[in-house]
């Protein structure tokens, strides 16, 4: 992981025409973002869902609509907000209409696949395209969900490809650094890996964990005593059903190799409370209490 | 599950000496919301940890501090709030010293074995011992976490034994409905079960979960890179190992149920994950998302 150093932009970043791809949460905040900064003046939205694209524009988050093409053709960057499974197609529908110097950046949780769909589609263009994933979100999702200051205090990670120019990559990192953001620079096979433990596997965990309650034969009476563990256990199983299949696909192998990981640690678990062993059952509760506690004391 | 309608209390639940068994964050609550409500003029603390002790007292939670056999012995109301482990012995020192109109209750996070530990440790005095366990708590531990609202809106599930007379319940309502907190009645059994189901079952995952990352050969950067959806669900991982230890140990048929139950789900997923069955994978991640977004509907 490199930290990115600050460094003047190449050409200054205000007044820009954005063009953002996908207007929910985060397509929209970043939209918010760079409006409210100055750094865009004009913001198109390009989006299939009718009623998302007029709460975008109802919201103040967009100017106008626009078709991928039209938005390849005005914008200064393009932001790809979709799902990881539209990716392909959103950056083949750009790569016949991109201007040469358009930068084009995305939001997408996993970025091995995206860097790849961007080689495929984007050919001698993909130099353009600087591939990023901000940490940040929530269970919420859609335009009303958005907002300027999601990404404050937040990290991004960039993982730009082998044949972006240097003065591109500062370009990324100077927009998220006016949205606030602590940038880093890491291989996507590296944050693949990391994202697969500390994002994905806790979603798929929160996912079944919430089946299963909800699945049970008394599953009102378990929901009516449910407390504060159980809301924060589950919190992230009310996200996109949609989004989150394409990240579990597009992600499999590094989700799997977490998910078999897990499952040996529970059944560690459930051989020490077989055993009755307590003494191995609150060591293995006291490595998990110590690492969260310093965990919170960092990162809150 | 019935919901114990308001009676008038045979006894005006004001101005009585209070024994807290146990001064921490639940104990030291109970302190602070009887004496905020009047309901408790003296409040006794019974702490084995001469600095928890030394905390409850400077910070006000109680008046003096006290040994089992005196807290019985001057008490009209006597609440447990030791780890359900440690619970058998405290019973045993009552029993002794118990007088016959004082009112035992406890706050144990598991119930069957604590309602055979009170027949065991009380015999005939069991009849004086109604067991209880509100649906409160937090990651945190100590005095120094204790505040007077931890109840309010929360719910609280009494377990009746037999033998104990009904003005009793009621008083045991009253001192919790006092509290601001909305009481039920089940079986020791039925909250066994639910319990394990929806909380001692998170709990298990979340520890489970973050052993895994924490033991992880990049712990460090996965730790940097971990966002809001980690932080949620390994919140209750920081919560105290000797508690759970004694919770999981006390309720663990039924947690191993669940731990079980959970497994199967997770090699569910894991199928439909190797198969990349994306509408499968879809239609299990739509289960979990209706029933999370229905219950933070309801119950926030």
């Amino acid at each position: 992981m490199r930290i990115a150093a600050p460094q003047a932009p190449a050409e200054p970043l205000r007044g820009i025409t954005l063009a953002v791809v996908g207007v929910g949460l985060i397509g929209g905040s970043v939209a918010a973002a760079l409006r409210q900064q100055g750094v865009a003046a004009r913001v198109l939205g390009v989006e299939s869902n009718p009623e998302t694209l007029r709460q975008a524009r109802a919201l103040g988050l967009i100017d106008a609509a626009a078709s991928v093409q039209e938005a390849a053709a005005q914008a200064n960057v393009i932001v790809l907000a979709v799902p990881v499974g539209a990716m392909i197609e959103v950056l083949r529908a750009i790569g016949t209409s991109l201007r040469p110097q358009t930068l084009v950046t995305d939001v997408g949780s996993t970025k091995t696949d995206v860097v790849k769909a961007a080689e495929q589609a984007l050919g001698e263009r993909a130099a353009q395209f600087v591939p990023g994933h901000p940490i940040a979100g929530s269970e919420a999702s859609g335009p009303q969900a958005a907002h300027a200051a999601l990404f404050d205090q937040r990290t991004v990670v960039l993982t730009p490809m082998a044949q972006n120019p240097m003065a591109l990559r500062q370009r990324v990192v100077h927009l998220w650094q006016a949205m606030g953001a602590h940038v880093v620079q890491m291989s996507p096979e590296a944050h693949d890996a990391v994202l697969a433990s500390v994002s994905h596997l806790p979603h798929l965990l929160a996912a079944a964990y919430m089946a299963q309650v909800a699945a049970s034969p008394d599953a009102d009476l378990r929901l009516d005593l449910a407390g504060s563990s159980f809301r924060d256990v589950t919190r992230v199983a009310a996200s996109s059903p949609r989004m989150w299949r394409d990240i579990f696909l597009a992600n499999r192998q590094a989700v799997l190799a977490e998910l078999h990981g897990l499952k040996a640690l529970l059944t560690q678990a459930e051989t020490l409370l077989e055993q009755g062993d307590g003494a191995a059952l609150q060591a293995f509760l006291e490595t998990a209490a110590s690492a969260r506690r310093l965990w919170g004391e960092t990162h809150g």
